[in-house]
């Protein structure tokens, strides 16, 4: 390992620090890949390593996997904790690689970490391409569906989206996206300037930091209209409230970009490295998540390793203005309580959930709550005792967490815990509808396949479980993510096909929200994920 | 040079750049110091080379000195470039470093950079020091002196702060400061909210970041009553209008920190790395001048190579607001008009002056002028035809810029170029006072000792110069820097003894503001630089 450090001691300063010297040290004991096994498992890292322990590898939701705590381990060690993972909520990999390939990665981690390249705005605009010119975009749907009750859905592993039919639960396309889109959003309402024609321009957003458009106006096979990309690593997406910008952040390089939502061209770029609640510079400062504030125009802008929740005024790109609410680490994804003006977010290293205040652009409250909170899209609903409420899974427990969330008629119970309902395992999407009794969460975090296959289903009333739906029995499947249709009639389930990811043998299952009972079964999807009802989506019905 | 290149090209993306594997070259060919030679010459770099080239070498008032580049030049050239400058701007070094130690420099210029260390938080507040404790204060000052009427002045190459009582010429004091202290900033009145005992505290900012806090209300012995250290190279400083806070801002590392302007205790530090305004990533994006407005609660934070003007509200910290104004690079030094409401800065490498409008926090003009603009203090003053006007001088040319600087009463003449006014020789300082009829302009750029050492005079109303004024003829010696007196009697001027820069051999001569004839000298001073006249800087008589 060769590590250049820089010194100031020649100036006879008392800089209260180690680096005191020119240090050029080559440990002979470093560990060695080719070429080609260095960029598989460079690969690899990037695919299944770096959205919990960062490409610089310092660890964020996962451990610190530096060199010099790696040498220590050693190869065998690093080995057996990647094939089997660990009660701390590492993964096991044994079933998606090779035994050479786990050997390559523990070798990998004990090298110095890559450095990644920057992106430049030209470099990002010299990917913005035209599939349809705005000039032609219809005045009026071209398909003579429902498209405000579409499900516009991840099919993760496929580097695709999949729009689906809520009426008649037929596919009307797969368009080609980025590579395992995490998040797509559309259009929304909004109470200062809701944008044209909302709910119809929908944005994807790719792990590989590829943007694409999608027009549900469109017939099937022009849909995809426009396409850019503004990160090497990317993980979510918004579009401002009036309609003409679209956000999205990068993991690497740490910053968001604002992109003209009608050509998708980038039009400004902002750094979000910086400093964490302690005070210590990181490099790597990536964007968990970002949202359009429904009351404000403004976007929320998530930093995970700083704690820093950006409030990001977009009425002026010029002299753009921006509020850092310091809160604590580290942030992941969050959601709006129903009147737009708080949005719940969730720090799950410090088990928290912070409330960010995006009226006064100030934090609100941090609520503590079990390990690891994780709410997904999450859910509000009434409760008869506290009031409004909003509930988050959680990634290291099986539970959900409840607190009141309207201080403005409940301030009693506002930001406090309400109540928490036991789950068999630990998950990562909860879901609800203000039409329905019930509120649903997934398991997608406990390693026992019988669980990971069920979703738990609890009363809004009595507060408990009132049924656990085996969602699939088939071998290496996983059940996760519920979504509602426009009406809150139904609820759809995703079924992962993990083990064979290649291919389009994933599911949504449909269950009737009120007996709960299976409905209809939607073949022929490869990993579906993340699904977004635009009905709901455009009205903010979480 | 050892190089790790990141790859994602097993990725299979186009992500349009040169990085397409994993690139471990050792060049044979890259020359080589000592551990000795390599710390001196580094040491050397960044105290005479960092400044305009930047640590990691990338340019910004001075070219690239990165090692492809300088690999090219060869030894012999880049030896001959740093003994005797270049026409381009580049000065020379043969009076100051030996050949052995220009040979030096020239091969560590063609290694690769060293990057300096983080500063965290924590690592700052260790260097926080209290000399005088707070309740130890005195309530009225202890000196039967006038203390409005003192000169708190840069000692350079000492590492000094000289307080100079105005009345008398006599030095009361010599304070430790850091080392090569660029500014020196007092509270000031504030249009919202003026500190108590305004005029009273001093606040240095050296080059290795150092903070000192300075009560002139103390005996001499014990005016130096705190201490902090923000960077490993830093130039600027400000106490907000309030005079709760003092921030200063860093070369390295590239931020801003805010600190308890009672016990100078870090509080907070925002990053300013970020993008530039052709949308590339800065690692190296300098803070080149923090103001604090003075009829808003804000702080002005210039980011050289980014070309950013951050407006910093600093009425809440844990959610700090921070505007961040496009300007154009590099920006370097500025001055209010007499309003309060518009900074002008100069943006040197684009031959502008940028005008920000901090009562709607946003740019205002810029206005193309001639080659390096550099302001230093500033001046404005009244113009017969263009009405209030503001000037600047420029490190490129002998020339005095002089622009109108009133939209409200005269918007025909604002933000235009008035008239210029040509010297003998290129300068760094410009400074008037509203009781006189002459504005004063240094020519230290100028290669030639004659005009080095002469300021030159010219008539607000004729707009021509009157009078070429010969401060010292002693070799070694230049002229610089102007400041007037409390009631604009008298305009002292600097004398650096350059080449003497170890011994207290430097003055400061003192002239009739009205006759221009030569009243003073005071000596025993060490590279006198920049002087501050309390009661001007605290009225903001510029």
């Amino acid at each position: 390992m060769k590590t250049i450090k820089f010194s100031l001691s020649a100036l006879g300063l008392a800089i209260g620090m180690a680096a005191t010297g020119l240090s050029m040290t080559v440990s002979a004991a470093e560990p060695t890949l080719s070429k080609a096994d260095f960029e598989k498992a460079q690969l690899h890292y990037f695919q299944r390593c770096a959205g919990c322990h960062g490409v610089l590898r310092k660890g964020a939701t996962g451990k610190n996997l530096e060199p010099e705590n790696m040498l220590k381990k050693g190869q065998k060690r690093l080995e057996k904790i990647i094939s089997l993972g660990t009660e701390g909520g590492m993964n096991n990999f044994d079933d998606l690689f090779t035994e050479q390939e786990i050997s390559n990665l523990a070798t990998f981690i004990q090298m110095t970490p890559p450095v990644p390249p920057e992106m430049s705005l030209e470099q990002m605009r010299s990917h913005t391409k035209e599939y349809v010119a705005p000039k032609d975009y219809p005045t009026k749907p071209l398909h003579g569906l429902n498209w405000k009750n579409f499900f516009v859905v991840i099919e993760r592993d496929a580097g695709k989206a999949a729009i689906i039919d809520g009426d008649t639960k037929k596919i009307v396309s797969h368009i080609d996206t980025g590579y395992a889109v995490h998040v797509i959003k559309g259009t929304e309402h909004h109470k200062k300037d809701t944008a044209k024609d909302v709910g119809r321009f929908w944005y994807t957003i790719g792990r590989d930091g590829k943007v694409n458009k999608i027009d549900l106006w469109q017939t099937p096979e022009k849909m995809l209209v426009a396409e850019t990309k503004m990160a090497y690593d990317a993980r979510d997406i918004a579009v401002s409230g009036d309609g003409k910008y679209v956000i999205a952040g990068g993991y690497w390089p740490a910053h968001f970009v604002i992109m003209d939502a009608v050509t998708l061209n980038p039009v400004k770029v902002v750094s979000t490295r910086g400093y964490n609640t302690k005070g210590e510079f990181i490099n790597e400062a990536r964007v968990a998540a970002i949202y359009t504030a429904p009351n404000e125009s403004a976007f929320i802008v998530a930093v995970k390793e700083t704690g820093k929740m950006l409030q990001v005024d977009y009425t002026d790109l010029d002299n753009l203005t921006i509020t850092a609410i310091e809160s604590a680490e580290f942030l992941h994804d969050g959601f709006f309580d129903p009147s737009g003006r708080y949005f719940q977010i969730a720090a799950n290293a410090s088990n928290k959930m912070v409330v960010v205040d995006t009226k006064d652009a100030k934090l609100e409250k941090m609520i503590d709550v079990d390990s690891l909170p994780h709410p997904g899209p999450g859910a509000n609903w009434i409760d008869e005792e506290c009031g409004p409420v909003g509930g988050t899974t959680h990634l290291g427990i099986g539970l959900v967490s409840v607190w009141g969330n309207d201080p403005i008629n409940n301030p009693e119970q506002a930001w406090k815990l309400c109540y928490e309902v036991e789950t068999d395992g630990a998950g990562v999407f909860i879901r609800t509808h203000e039409t329905s009794d019930y509120v649903w969460a997934d398991q997608l975090k406990h390693p026992e396949p019988e669980i990971q296959q069920s979703v738990q289903v609890f009363d809004k009333k009595t507060r408990e479980i009132v049924k656990t739906i085996r969602v699939t029995e088939e071998e290496g499947k996983a059940a996760l993510h519920m979504e509602f249709n426009a009406d809150g009639t139904e609820v759809w389930v995703s079924v992962w096909n993990r083990t064979d990811a290649k291919n389009p043998t994933g599911e949504i299952v449909v269950y009737d929200a009120k007996t709960l009972k299976e409905k209809a079964r939607i073949k022929g999807l490869t990993t579906p994920t993340g699904k977004f009802n635009v009905y709901n989506r455009m009205h903010h019905k979480t």
